[in-house]
């Protein structure tokens, strides 16, 4: 059994397979309904996103099966200070496959540790949302017809745009990508993300301050919005809010082929006069969405075209236990108690939160 | 594609056979069974209401689609600043058809615009509330058997009641009705309704103060609730909210086959005894609502007996775009920023807001 | 027209037939697919409980039905001053059977008076929970083969633990069945418990203070959780929320095939360690809830091979109409005004109230 914690889940030929399957499905959606009837989706949203989790739930109906969850805690019994482990081992008794949000880092990952069926992360706080990922990926390659030698520019909040960090990630795994990051000073993209990918197959990136200046080179666009619950100091959102705005006017000295994409909901960052451009992609995106995650979920349950090996274990070998600690406060081992504290061998010699991702202590 | 936001979107024709193919559906509802199989049915409920909403989900469970959706604004994440234009624009992506509440008028307005699947209103604030409309035209054609030359008593609150006002206005258009409208001082009629019809087949319209005196004469009496959220003065409440309760008493002064209907839910306006009263016709209502939501969605959907023509523009050609201003704060125009002031003709020379049909300013 | 309040609501031939179906289920889930096609689930959830709800809608999904419904009042507009009554007489219009729980006392009682559909209880405050006990029941025969002459331990809130006092009932229909209550002085088991089975074929029913001391003895043990909204003093909670905590250790003293249960969700009274030992049933229980639940409502609905008889009339002729007070915060009667205060007849000549079960005034 396979689970869907980070974009890097798939091996590349996996991932083409499923968005192959993807471009499939879009092309005839009729052709997959009941191809997963009998099914349940279990949907464990800890927090709301509509967006999301309609996407899945849709895409499951698509599919011929059926939908059970929650939208929120509040609406859930999670107060009652069950685990997320036992959770996970009550619901694989009521699901077939499910998709878990949750404010805390990792909570995804304990899930897939203690769960009887394939686990879906569908957003884990600020650290990783791959069926986003997924969804950019089936897009770009839509409408670009491939992943590799693409001039991609990326736009916003490049600090704390998971979305913008994973979409490096999978994109690096190509040959001959280039990385135009365009962000204000203060939202400049980590250290972190641009070292992860020193030896990948994609590795230029360039950063810039000016979206006006890089438009005309780029294949690609990718805007993010500048969220207000990332800023602990207003001052400074109200500042930055505007900054990187995309209109009619800046689009005009882009290629005519450069689709715009936005992981949504968008603010302001977009002029509305954009939507009617043929490059705005960004809703055609929320389409293929549903399209990535019906490719998705019958794969992991084993019924599409695509086969999937045996995939890495969870936990490899060389894990540590609670030899080191993580100190994240935004991390599942901060939030339960009893849990140990496992950490995995990453690049550079260092030790990463099996949870969360962050360096040990 | 047809949506359906006010009872008057619909000509008289299409109405009488939507009615019709309900009353079929009331005879044998086993036979629409998979008549919306693979469709979905979106519910955006941005505040609660379990009866029109589970009204709404039963309906296309009967005909054999799905339902997906929220129940709150506070389990979505419309938060987090994004339009109802933009939300539209995604749920289209993920349903072949929508019932939207909304707390603001003219919401579901804003999203037909918008949208690519048809929109239904199932409430915008205190303007308009269409499939209560339709259920309550089922109700009175399956009980007496016709729509015209009858005598509608209409009780209580007369003012704030938005379902007086619309079925007002949709028997209105059948000829000979006349209206009897049983209030308080405080709760009349507001002029707006009455000058409405003034030129409709049904314009008869008179006044009382006194519920057992007009009820001898009734074919039809319509109770409705005083409702506290209504009034921002709580005395003013407390005074009237018992008035006009109708009691076995008072009811033994009706005539025999006089259908009482409300559109529930009923707090102490109608005495319990009333409903083993076979002249109750409320809770039987319930039921017609459910029968009148699938008359309406599989018609919307193109896969009734119904034909639907095409239909008015959503926005005529004589709309005026931002020379009027919307000055209402329950409108959709006041709380998104950046929506054009659309005002459109309206009888007596005047120009209405399209979103909440008040005049401008 | 059956429903399912208390555990004995069933006769214990009907309930035998129920078991040996919902065994039947667990052999092979996949040939009731499509027993109850067409048919629609209302759960409606008064406060949150999502194991029970997503276990009841696991269950209609497994059987090819529908589910709709609310999981919280806050997402319901149960605020508006609706009635049990009468929402349940909508209801009776959107589903074919529901699923109630409700924070007051009596409350599905109140529902069932009114109901068109069966309605099932799951959980009215600390009152009844009978499909716990058809959960519990289901797991017992399945991990012992039968529901008589067993030694049953129970450990931890006697008091409160409203799973428990059902559980004690149900098994003491059966012959031969021996109790060993297991807890803290101050959670003891209350004396309306013990006395209820005092003709029943199994009476036998003793006390210790100590688990240790217990567990050789035991067929089988039951833990539950000292749940910290029961106590009005923190202190108290805290001295005993740790007490009677079941580690590996004291497992080893108890028999080989002794299942331990537990309604779930689990706090730390059963060490994590003790997950693994094949005695732990409590994760299975959560499969057995399922197939419980889709035994029983399979049945309700008169879709399954077990016939249910007439039944006892809901109120029987002796019911006192307000003859008697009752005085319990907590039951419907205090909290809907008008609701006839019912008294029915119970064991030692007392009479109980017919929504809450408890003694009148």
């Amino acid at each position: 059994m396979r689970h869907f914690l980070t974009p890097l889940d798939l091996s590349v030929e996996e991932l083409d397979g499923l968005l192959a399957l993807a471009d499939d499905i879009a092309r005839d959606p009729a052709a997959y309904r009941g191809v997963c009837a009998g099914k349940k989706l279990a949907v464990l949203f800890y927090e709301p996103s509509t967006r999301t989790r309609l996407s899945f739930e849709s895409a499951m109906l698509n599919l011929g099966g059926s939908v059970l969850g929650f939208s929120s805690a509040s609406s859930s019994s999670v107060s009652k200070g069950e685990t997320v482990a036992d959770t996970i081992r009550i619901l694989s008794c009521y699901a077939d496959i499910c998709a878990m949000r949750h404010p805390l880092e990792g909570a995804p990952f304990r899930a897939a540790l203690y769960s009887r069926i394939p686990v879906i992360n569908a957003g884990d706080g600020g650290h990783q949302h791959p069926t986003q990922t997924l969804t950019d990926l089936v897009t770009i390659r839509r409408r670009l017809g491939r992943l590799d030698h693409l001039t991609v520019g990326l736009c916003g909040d490049l600090k704390y745009g998971r979305t913008v960090h994973s979409l490096i990630a999978a994109l690096s795994r190509y040959p001959g990508n280039r990385f135009v990051c365009i962000s204000p000073e203060e939202l400049r993209l980590p250290a972190f993300v641009s070292e992860e990918i020193a030896d990948a197959p994609s590795s230029a990136l360039t950063e810039t301050r000016s979206l006006e200046e890089a438009l005309p080179g780029l294949d690609l666009l990718y805007m993010t919005r500048v969220q207000q619950e990332r800023f602990s100091d207003k001052a400074v959102y109200e500042r930055l809010k505007d900054c990187y705005i995309l209109t009619a006017d800046k689009l005009a000295a882009a290629r005519a082929a450069m689709p715009v994409l936005h992981p949504l909901p968008r603010v302001n960052e977009i002029a509305p006069e954009v939507d009617d451009d043929p490059r705005a992609a960004y809703f055609e995106q929320a389409q293929n969405g549903v399209y990535a995650r019906m490719a998705l979920m019958m794969t992991l349950l084993g019924l599409g075209p695509v086969q999937l090996g045996e995939g890495a274990p969870l936990l490899p070998a060389e894990t540590q236990k609670n030899l080191l600690r993580c100190g994240d406060k935004r991390c599942i081992t901060a939030a339960e108690a009893g849990i140990d504290h496992l950490f995995v061998p990453a690049k550079g010699g260092t030790c990463r939160c099996f949870y969360c991702g962050r360096e040990g202590e």
